[in-house]
């Protein structure tokens, strides 16, 4: 089944403590819909200035990703990120952000988006994802992500598309903010106690754990020696985890972890290379290999 | 097969968030020989003074450990360590520390200890861990532990014990240390070819990480939602692994990662309370019903 992504379309500048790039293809719903492609066909929502080259557009239509909700403001520039890594390439430094078109975002669904069954709402202002879910009653599944800005900033917003997304996908830190719990077990509850029938914390180099009522558990990372650039992983993650799902077409429990595990591994590859390089070039054989080798690591 | 360990015995007062504990039992070859008693007998060598009381002692021997290789120094005192734990309950700092008797511990090994198979080098000067080691030098499998301390103050010691053991078991940031590399996989197969067949990095709340000429893997920690006190969770990981292997009698591959999470799970049951508080009703059942969890979460 069809899957729609509403989200970030950015340039990315970033240094790493080897190498840097500037202003390379980015963004959430890009790493998303990338990501995705492998299992299911993907519409993407999103905006971006007339500074956004067609090869990049050229190239998504190429990974059979729908490009008819990206918006194009004629005169405005596309949403731009500085960041610099820190020597153990978990944690960053944000040098420049400009919001640029994204600031006045409004995304207004296309038909044939709103009759997706599947719904991802990917980091962005929590007002923004409010109005996306209500063009879209009639999904299977909506996810959203958040992120520490929009827990501070829009928390009333929050609990309410907490009560209006059947899963919710957020990094370690931003579980403790949200819920105020320091261990990610008790965390990972209290979020899903919000509302939503499934939680899941992303952690980085070291996996995801997933709650429900009926199960908590954890993932780890694949143990990828390669890391170059971790912009993205996060994105990876949810796009290869909700494309699984709608590829499946169901939401069971045994589905979900299968999908976790999809998410993990796409995400290990996103980070081999600098913005979508690696994913340009890797095939659904390689993800599947992969996945031989994971199930074959967890099993003893 | 029977197990020796040469380690610290301490007493540990204990600051978290949540509560406290004054002067009770702990030490790294206590936590590795209460761990590893649930598998195999264990030898343990270690030193106190004569404040430690002989309930401890009591304690030790009820869980079949052998303390004929324990010295008590009259007139000494027990190696002494006060730490707080941050709210994260993974960074802790070290408020006071008192080597005490610990300071002169010279091991020598009776007897029936030197003719064990199984050794492990619980944390402790590497320069000790040397000498003991050349007192068993008919081993099956010599295991170490080792720390930013002796990382940084006696590194000539440490490559010729690397050299001398079958396998290295280390926290994260200590094989960022050694390694010189920040990404975990290559730091684990530098530490390797140092010298040692294995390594197992510990990654506290994300589980264990293992390296060796033919595999790498990662297995995730119990996820238990219930973390008191995190003091001697790493010695109890080690003690869980090492007593498997020496109740196996093997180091087969098969055998080395079920031998890795056991290690996991016991180091779940220690955090769950003070001390060896939970270690000291925990049952081999509870372990074996948890491994049973454990295994069904990592299946899919």
């Amino acid at each position: 089944m069809s899957l729609v992504v509403v989200g970030s379309v950015a340039f990315d500048s970033i240094e790493t403590p080897l190498a840097s790039r500037e202003k390379v293809l980015g963004g959430s719903a890009v790493f998303f819909s990338c990501a995705a492609s492998y299992f299911t066909p993907v519409y993407l929502s999103g905006v971006v200035g007339d500074d956004f080259p067609q090869h990049h557009v050229d190239f998504l239509k190429r990974r059979d990703i729908d490009t008819a909700g990206l918006q194009f403001v004629s005169g405005g520039k596309t949403f731009f990120w500085r960041g610099r890594y820190r020597p153990n390439m978990n944690d960053r430094d944000t040098l420049d952000l400009r919001l640029n078109v994204m600031a006045d975002f409004d995304p207004v669904l296309p038909e044939s988006y709103r009759r997706c069954k599947y719904l991802f709402l990917a980091n962005g202002s929590t007002k923004m994802q409010l109005r996306v879910r209500g063009q879209c009653p009639g999904v299977t599944l909506a996810v959203a992500d958040t992120m520490d800005h929009w827990i501070r900033d829009e928390p009333e917003q929050l609990r309410e598309l907490l009560r209006k997304v059947d899963g919710l996908v957020l990094n370690d830190s931003e579980a403790k903010l949200l819920s105020g719990e320091e261990n990610l077990v008790k965390a990972g509850h209290a979020v899903r106690a919000m509302g939503p029938r499934f939680v899941v914390i992303k952690k980085g180099e070291h996996g995801a754990m997933f709650f429900s009522d009926f199960e908590t558990y954890v993932l780890p990372a694949y143990p990828t020696p390669q890391v170059v650039d971790p912009t993205g992983a996060g994105d990876s993650f949810a796009g290869g985890m909700m494309g699984y799902l709608a590829q499946q077409g169901n939401v069971q429990p045994k589905t979900l972890k299968e999908a976790l595990a999809y998410g993990i591994l796409v995400a290990s590859f996103t980070v081999e290379d600098f913005s979508l390089d690696r994913l340009k070039r890797l095939t659904r054989e390689e993800i599947d290999q992969r996945m031989v080798e994971y199930k074959r690591m967890l099993s003893f």
